[in-house]
This record gives structure tokens, sequence and C-alpha cells, in this order.
């Protein structure tokens, strides 16, 4: 830590890292340290819980799967610690924690006083006044890992009342997959390192993300998500709107720069009478809509339709090659980033992004029974 | 209030309605009734308001102002009830009222049992178990006017820091503006009835709002919105970063549908070193950036640069003809809306997101104060 | 407004006035200005709200009533403004006001530049930097009626649900009526002005205020609360038990400086054996307790007995006749404060003691169906 | 975990568990698990933390120190995660870990079926529906030895301004401790295992509770706690009164029953002119009283003077003689608790009550910061 010049507030400054209102997750650790994990709080009582799927997302998120992720290598092993009696949620917070394992901070060593252009290196510095450089800090992405926990607990719980999700990497840089999600066998995403559940589409997704790779380069992309089976009523309808809710879990993301939700930013090119979503009674007496371009969601609540939105993210800031940029005094200097990173982020992203679906749509389940007499 | 018999969940709920964290804007009010009104609390003390400035901010947001914008007359005329002695602020909470002065609620008898196609009418009532159709009750844009409230009263303390808050229609329907706004003169947005300030787009813009409504029908559009002067810092790093409190801010606002900061879904379609934002040292010493493909903020926090970001907005819902739908016990009926409705609401929105920039932009700035030894 | 020069810090603060986590009590408002009033958020959905009978709380609390409260003379009447469609509960905020009507600023013109002894005058000029003399500002016992009417409304809804709530007048000075509330009829408290359910300790009590009050001094008291009917379960077992939510509502109230539940201060002095509460199952097989030293709550948690608790308050700061002081200089000067104060605070104290009750009760009520799968 | 056949709501429910606002202090942990921990947000960065100050406070708190408390064994070595580089803050959250090392869980199989009276067993049951037998599980005191770790960070940036705590033994069961704190030398605190700065009064207080012991009783006590150097300003003034949020800190301590500041229930008894806090102006320009009635706060903000109040605790529930209950079907039983208890809670509640001191001083210092412009 090294005093710094800088022409700015350097006054130390907190962070908020806690996600819901009644099911809450905080998490806490750096990429560098011994361990990151958290605390659920809110989990309801008496439910069977399967420590193995959780495991099982957090794997999916794990670095090192395939070519085209970060090679960085981390067994991700979870520990529940607390809030369970016999595999059953008693009430009590679950604490956590995940190790680390692989720590290289050797590699960031030559970054100490340097910042990464479009990276969170001088923000950090700016609020906090120091910089914890080794492998980001608190802006490492590794920080999403805890939240794949706590997702893969709200998933369980929604799951059992009926509710899925399933997300997927519907564009990588240019190369988009358009079709309608009713017409994808959403079963394929993870048969694919890219997970594109249109295996042609994930092929040349892949081969694009191997190119941008051997540039020393990163690509952006997009990732979708639907969720069903979540009932009319969740989401409160001015400042907690369930759009509003989704929307800052996605962009609380690491390098999320977009969301919608429906037809989104599409949408606004069109007309009220195209985007209509006409009420019909299905054969068995409920209210459904004959169209969805309003994603599930109308005016802030759940219309018992799939809930759709799309989570743009920004390519990876660090590169593999040399960049222009300056250090914490001001002077200009050329770095080359070691590390380890992904060239593209989106397929890690993809468990991720459910993850806080399921944390935030539990979150609104449960507020929404808040309140009844 | 009829009872329903709808195959869903009618229990009562509740909702929430407070914006932020350390600045709080508390909404209460439907289009209907008496007045609506608010509670701005944690108003920091020692401030001249200047009560002037709040007024004009509403009447910005004030129906009836010309041809394209709903015929509802409002005088829109707040009162601030406490809070303030001698023109300043106390850090008492400043409670305030609207009065409503034009409520046609005979306009909406024919709806009591209809319920409206992509309107909040279902899903309120899906949640609530019962029905306001007075004007749409709380899901009324009506609401909105609150938060021009809380938003000037934040945006004239921003101001005094240096911080300006300009939003602008970027887009009606099809037509767009491109033009990047440090080539437009902001100061031209409300010279015109669209709130676009490049005219001859504005002039286009116009005609086409015209032509929707005489054809019953209304049109999406897109808001732009440029902050500019606030020091980098601000926003927290993991929960409440200031790109998802932003999302959500915005995602609240009635018929928003998409979110998108920097680049946002642009940018997912690029490499790394095409949104790279290299760091340099501005002659008077602050660190720079010499481009802004991140919008301002990076890893959450702003860095300095002018906050960019667009907000999407869906077509109104309510048509001025005929459609199809169902009333309140499954029945197919046929609707035709009175009442008097936007046929596009991104002029009127305009002011409501940079109010809701104001609030939250202020909280971020309250609460990177809060912990500083 | 005058500029200070206290050798402490004087930069503006913010305060926080809001009650409850899920039915939430915002309120704003100086004993001076036009009005006061607040925001009652999280209400539930579906219920016939009596408006009539949060009047009449009000009425209990409102000054004027005899000759041993402040001559203040306030109507105190609310108006509801919000939350309302024919007489039910829609899950919209209820936005209500109570105009001031006999504002005698004037009475305080002598308190301008003075602080007075053991009031707020001092603390909220050091936290604010800025002082509200007329009548106290924010610190009025006036803000309460808020408390009222937000209190009312939750009493009504635990009243559907057989949770009854009487507070009384257990003390006055050294007069203390320390029978078992089992054996007093406490529908007697609201038939003397003292609020005591004994009518001879209550004449009294009434007589000790009176000489109090020809003196130009003050009082202090203590305020018994019985909540009856409240099932086991309520309260969160670490953070938010029930006993320290019920602390934190009576300690917020003006001039409050002790709580106690159960046997309280005097518990401590005893043995475990003489304090326990055996479980005994009743004859309709419900578990019980043969004694109640725990005052209903155990573990933070309500087991089903009633819930009793003490308030303890100190005598009123001003006094009306001349007391030593320094003024906002920090010269020495004598204060003969005029205005209208109570002699005693417990009589009036007691509708809010029960206010608070309700607020924090149905708060407590709503947040453990939270969680409920 | 059996089937419950209890006559009450048996649904499951959930549990908060972070203490503050700013400075939040998230708990995690049941006494018979892996390990206990917790998460620290909130903690302002640029801090050089003492980490064995920390073990140091966990020590004080630490069971089997001496024959009067609970022969437990426990090592309490805690382990911080995150939140620090060089040892210095980087605002980055604390994640922290005990381990827990002397669990006797077969010491409690004679409890599983059965409710202890005036414990936490049956209230728990009822609100989450199962029961954790093993120890309380998290109504288990050993929960608290995590607010420690949270008071002692919270603690030495406290001291950082000049900000110290001292809480000591005033009463146990009959025997108090009455003299002014101001004749009391409080560093002789923890010279003795009842935590009283009187050695004689220390030495009755421990022979009485070695007779309470041998009886297989438990007794209450006092803890009183002085906070100094706390500035004038902190504190909100309506919702959150420095009042009440140490009221609530205090009554989440386990077994604490009572609370009060300054005069308390004693000042109840007296004359608005017998309680009087005269304003005086120091040498140095200070404002001052020459009394300290109201302990330092006045209108729910410090005043600059001494911050005393106390907190009363309850014998503890478990007794080591055969008590009569029931079991969970209701049937009459005779119960003789094994576990090992603390015969009087009080010597080890001491550092508990300054942690929880430390947590609330601490959040209020920073809410106060919050909205100065």
């Amino acid at each position: 830590m090294s005093a710094l010049s800088l022409p700015i507030s350097q006054l130390p400054a907190t962070m908020s890292n806690t996600f819901g209102h009644i099911y809450r997750l905080t998490t806490f650790g750096e990429s560098h340290g011994p361990a990151i994990g958290g605390v659920i709080d809110g989990v309801p009582a008496g439910f069977r819980l399967n420590p193995e799927a959780v495991q099982h997302e957090l794997d999916r998120r794990r670095p090192g799967q395939s070519a085209i992720v970060t090679a960085r290598r981390e067994s991700d092993t979870v520990q529940l610690l607390s809030g369970l009696m016999d595999g059953v949620t008693t009430g009590a917070p679950i604490g956590f924690m995940i190790p680390n394992s692989d720590q290289h901070s050797g590699d960031y060593d030559n970054m100490a006083g340097v910042f990464r252009p479009s990276h969170a290196d001088y923000t950090y510095t700016a609020k906090y006044g120091l910089r914890d450089h080794r492998g980001g800090g608190r802006s490492s992405a590794r920080e999403t890992a805890c939240r794949v926990v706590g997702g893969a607990v709200a998933r369980q719980i929604l799951e059992s009342m009926g509710i899925t999700i399933h997300a997927y990497t519907s564009a990588v840089g240019p190369i988009s997959l358009d079709t309608d999600y009713h017409d994808l066998d959403l079963s394929l995403t993870d048969s694919n390192a890219v997970r594109c559940p249109d295996t042609d589409v994930a092929a040349s997704m892949y081969r694009l993300i191997e190119r941008i790779k051997s540039d020393g380069d990163t690509i952006g992309g997009v990732v979708t998500c639907v969720v069903s089976g979540v009932k009319a009523g969740l989401g409160e309808p001015v400042a907690d709107r369930l759009s509003a809710t989704l929307a800052s879990a996605m962009m609380s993301i690491n390098a999320a720069k977009g969301f919608e939700i429906g037809m989104g930013f599409e949408g606004a090119r069109h007309r009220g009478s195209e985007m209509m979503d006409p009420f019909e009674t299905a054969p068995d007496g409920t209210v459904v809509t004959s169209a969805n371009h309003s994603g599930g969601v109308q005016g802030g609540i759940s219309n018992g339709a799939d809930i759709c939105f799309r989570v743009a993210f920004k390519p990876v800031a660090t590169l593999l090659r040399p960049v222009d940029t300056i250090d914490c005094e001001g002077n200009r200097t050329t770095l080359k980033a070691r590390g380890r990173h992904d060239p593209c982020v989106v397929p890690r992203a993809v468990p991720v992004v459910e993850a806080m679906a399921a944390i935030t749509l539990l979150d609104a389940w449960l507020l929404n029974k808040t309140a009844r007499i």
C-alpha cells in the first residue's frame, strides 16, 4: 500500500455486500486470501437441502473447465457451517466457506502500482484510498462463487414450488442466437463449454473465443434467462418492482452493462398495438396471456407468464497483451498483465445469472407473503 | 370491489414505496384520491432550498403541456409541510403534498370489471386480491410526480457540488437520435414538446407521435441521461454498485423495460481492445480517461467521467381504440378505454429519469461518506 | 438561525424517521409548521379500517383534556389521504396529515438563543448546526401524534386476530401502583385523567401532579403495558428479539429512560429456581406456563403468555420557573420558559406506548410470516 | 427432529442475525456445529487493526476462566479471513470464523424431547416447527462470541477517536455495588473473576455465586456500562435515538430483561427540578453539564457527557437439579440437565455488553456522518 498522490478524495469508505431483503446473502472474501464465503440469512426452516446440488452449481461456475475459460485451478469446495440439522434447514443462518487453493499473488506484482484500464483498480483506489492489487481484491469475479452458493440454496426451495430457472449464452460478440427460447432445447445448455443450447451456434462461438484468446484479446456477450412457474403477484409495485430488483441483481454482476426484460429496447421501437399481451382464460380457468412482450412482469409484478430477461456483459478489461496506462503517480507506463483471465466472461456468467435470479425471486416470493393477514 | 373468482392466489399483500438508503423518498397516493405526496428523509441540514426550482421540475412533468401528452389538467402544486426553517433544511424530514384536482373517475367506470391488456390491472388484482380501477390506483404514472419532488430537492444539493443531470428523448419508436451527446446542445431539450435537443429530429418525433395519437395507438421510446461532475468513488462495489442502483431506480419507472450504461448491449458485441478506456493524467493532475465506453462506472464505482445511461420505455398499454380482453370472471369482452393517456410516455419521462438519477446519486454520495473515519 | 460558535462539530446531519421492517411508519412535521403527518407502508390489503377508531386513539393523546396536561389546544383531526378504497385497505401506503391549529411560536421567542437544560436544544444544535427553537421542532412530543395514527391502524389489524393491548399509568413520582394487573380492571384506565385503573391511586396521583404543576415543576412516572393474545413464535431470535424491538420502540418515545420486560431489574436480584416459568399442558392441549416471570418472551420469541413490560419516563425538562443555563454563545443566563407543557408526561404517554407496541407487534407478526415456505 | 404434535403453529420461519445500519455484523453458527462466525461489513478502510486485541476480547468472554463460570473448554481462536491487507482494513467485509472444539452433544440427549422451563426450547420449536436441542442451537450464548469479535473491531476504531467503553458487574443477585463510577477504579474490573471493580464487593459476589452453584441453582445480576469521549451529536432523534439503539443492542443479549440509561427507573420517581443537568461553559469553551442525570443522551442524541446505562440479566434458566416440565408431546416429566452452564451470566456478559456498545456507537458515529454536505 503506497501513499498515493491522486488529485481525488482518498478518504476511506465502506462497501455493502448484502443482497436481498428477507432472504439475504452477505458475502466476504478476496480472491487471494485464505477463503471466501458468506452468510445466508432468512432461510425458511424445515427444508431438506441437497448439499450436492449446491456443489454442482459451484462446479458449473468453477474456473478451469475448458480451454476457453481461465486456467486458474480452484476446487471450489463449499463447506456449509451452520443452519442445518440432519440435513434440514432450521431457520438459522447458513454460514459457508470456500477455501482458496490456487493463489498466484506473484502474478500481480507488476500491477501493484499501475491502474489497468477499464478495470476497477482506479475506482477502488479513489474510493478507499488504498489498493488491493492482488487479483483485483474484492472486485474479482471470484466473489460471484459465493453468490452461486446463495443462489443454489434459493433455487432448491424455488424448485420445490415448481419454479425453474434456465439461463444460456445468447450472444458472444457479434454471434447472436436469435431463436425464440421456446424453440430451443434448454437442457443442452451445459452440453458445451460456451453454454449455448444451439450446438451449431455454440461451435461458432467457441471458435470465436479461441481466436480472441489467441489474440490476447477478450470479447463481450449476452446471457438470456427464462424463469418458469412463477405465479402472478411477485414484486412490489413501486420501489421494488420485480423488473427493478432483477435489474439491480443482474447489474451487480461483474462486467454487466445492460439489462432488458421482455421486448426491452426492441419494444421501445414499436406501437402499443404491436406490443399487446392479450389476456385469455385457459381451459383450467387460469388467466394467461397469448403473447409475452412484457417478459412476465406487468406494473412491476409477475403475471404468471415466463419471466424473460437478457443481460449484456462487456468484454473483460484485462488483456493479455501490452496496454498503455498510467501508474499510481500518474506517469505513463505500459502494462503486460499476466494473471489468468477469461477471454469471455459469458459462459461462466450463466450460473451466476441463474443464482442472482434465484436469490431475487425467492426474496420476492417471501416478501410477497410478508403482509398477508 | 367485487368478489373475484380468479383461479390464482388472491390473498392480500403489501408494497414497498421507499427509494434510497440514506436519502430516502417514501411516496403515497393514488391518482384519484384527494392528494398524493411523500416524505423525504435524510435531507442534509443547512442547505438553502429553492422551492420554486422544485415546482419548476414538477411543471416539466405536468400533464397538459402540449397536444402530444395527456389532456388531464393538474396544477400539480406542491406544498412543502416540514423540514425547513427560514428556507433552510433542518435535517428533519420534508413532508409534502400535491392535491389532486382533476379526477375523472367516471372515465374508468367501464374498466371496473375488466383487465386492460399489458396494464397492471391483472397483476395488482392477483397480488392484492382487490382492484382499484380508478385510473390505475397506485400503478398510475401520477405517482412519479412525487419522485420529481424528491429528485428536485436532491438535484439542488447535487448542483451545489457541481453535479449536473441532463436527460433527453433519444428515440421515439423507430426514430432515433444517434448523435454523440457531446455534439448536442442539451440546453435545447426543453425547447420542444418532445424534449429532444436536436430540433429537426424533435420535429419528426412530434409528427410521429401526432400520427400515432390520431390512430388511437401509442409508441415506445428511449431516454438518454448524462450526469456530469461526479467525482470518482461513488457506488458500493458488490451489492449496491452504482450501475445496479441506477438500473433499479430507472427500471422502477412505469413502462421502463430496459437499462444500459456506457456502451451497454452494443458493447457486448465488441472486443476488449475496442472497449478500452485508457487512463491519462490531465494537466491539473487529475486522472481521466481518454474514452468513456464504461459510461463513467467501473467496478460499480464512478470513475470521474460522465455517467451515461439509456432507459427503454415500452409503448403505453392503454389504447384509445377497442381491444379484446377478458373481464374479472374470465369472460371475453371488448374494451374501449376512455381516460386520458399519453400516446408516448417518453417526453414526460425525461424529468422523471432525471429525478431518479438525482435521488440515486445523492444517496450514493451520502453513503460514500458513511464510513470514513 | 444564528451563526453559532460552539466548540463542537456543527456540520449538518440527517435523521431517521421510520419505524418497522415490514409494517413501516415514517413520520414528518414540527409542532409549529402547517401540519404533521406520515406514511404507513406495508399495510396488508383487504382489511376494513375503522377511521373513527383511529381518530379515537388520537383523541386520547390530544392535549387539553384535563387540568393536569398541557393547555395547548389542537383538534388533532387526522386526514387519511390514500391506501383505502371504499374503506378497505388496498395494500397501497396510507398517507395521512394532521393540521396544526394552535401554534404559539411567540411563546418561544425568548428561548431562541438559549439552551434549556435537559432538553434537546443543545444536542440538536450540536448535530445539525442550526436550531429550530419553535416548540422544540422535531424533538417536540407532538411528533408522537403520528405514531398514534400508525399504531391505531396496526391495533385494528391485531384486534382482528384477537390480540389486545392495554397500557396504564403505574407510577407517578413516588406513588406506585404495585397491584398485579390480573387484579386490576383495565377497562377503568381511561376513566380518569391520570390513566390509572385503580381509581384511589389515580386520585392520589392526580393530586400530586396538581401540586407539582402549581410549583412550576414536573414529575416522572412509569407506564405498564400488557399485550394479550399473541401466539408463540413472534420475534426474531438474535438481532430482532421481540424484547429488543419492544425496547427500541419504547425508548424512542420522548422522555423514556428505562425499559424492562417480565421481572426485569427485580428479577436480576433472584435465583433461577425462583424465576422459573414451568410449562404445563392446558386442557385444550395448548402449552402454557404456570408463571410468567419472563413477561411472555423467552429467547427473544413470544411464548404465548401475556407480554408485560414497563417504561420509565423522566420528568419533563421544561420547568415553568426560572432556571440557570447558558445561551448559544456560552454566556450564563436565566430562562423562564413560557410555552405550554405537561407537568407529567405519563397520562398522555399511555396511548403512545400502546401505539408503539401495536406497530412493533404487527411488524413482528408480519415478519414471522415472511419466510414460511 | 421428531414430528411434533404441538397445538400451535409449526410452520417454518426465518430469523434476522444482523446488527447495525452502516457498520453491520451478521453472525452464524450453533454451539454444536463445526464453527461459528460472521461477517463485519461497513468497516472503514485504512485502519490498522490489531488482531491480538480482537483475540484478547474473545479471551475475556471465553468459558472456563474460573470456578464460577461454565467448564466448557473452548480455545475460541478467531480467524480473520478477509478485509485486511498488510494488517490494514481495505473497506471490504471482514469474514471470520471461530472453530468449535469442545462439543459434548451427548450431554443434551436427555433434553431432546423436553422443553426446559424458561429456556428458548419451546419458543424456537413454536416458531420453526423443529427443534435443535444440541446446546440450545442458535439460542446458545455461544453466539455472543461473534458479537465480541464485531465489537472488538469497532472498539479499536472508536479508541482511535478517543472513545472508551468500560462495563462492569454492578449487581449479583441482592449484592449491589452502588458506588458512583467516578469513585471506582474501573481498571480493576478484570482483576477478579466476577468483573466487579470494587474488590471487596467482588469477593462477596464470588462467594454468593459459589454458593448458588453448589445449590445447582443460578442467579441474576446487573452490568453497568460507561462510555466516555463521545462527542455531542450521535444518535438519530426519532426512530433511531441513541437510547433506543443501545436498548435494542443490550436487550438482544441472551438473558437481558431490562435496560435503563442515566437515572432510568429511579429518575421516574423524581421532580424535573431534581433531575436537571445544568449547562455550563468549560474553561476551553466546550458546553458541558454539571450533572448527568440524563446519562449522556438528551432527545435521543449524545450530549458529550459520559453515556451511562445498566442492563439487567435474569438468572440462567438451566438449573443443575431436577425440575418439573413437559415433553414435546405435552406429557409431564422431570428434567435433570447436565450440560455445562454458568451459575451467573453476568461476569461473562461484561465483555458482550462492551461489544454491543461498541458496535452501536460506531454505527451511530458513521450514520451521523452520513448526510453532511
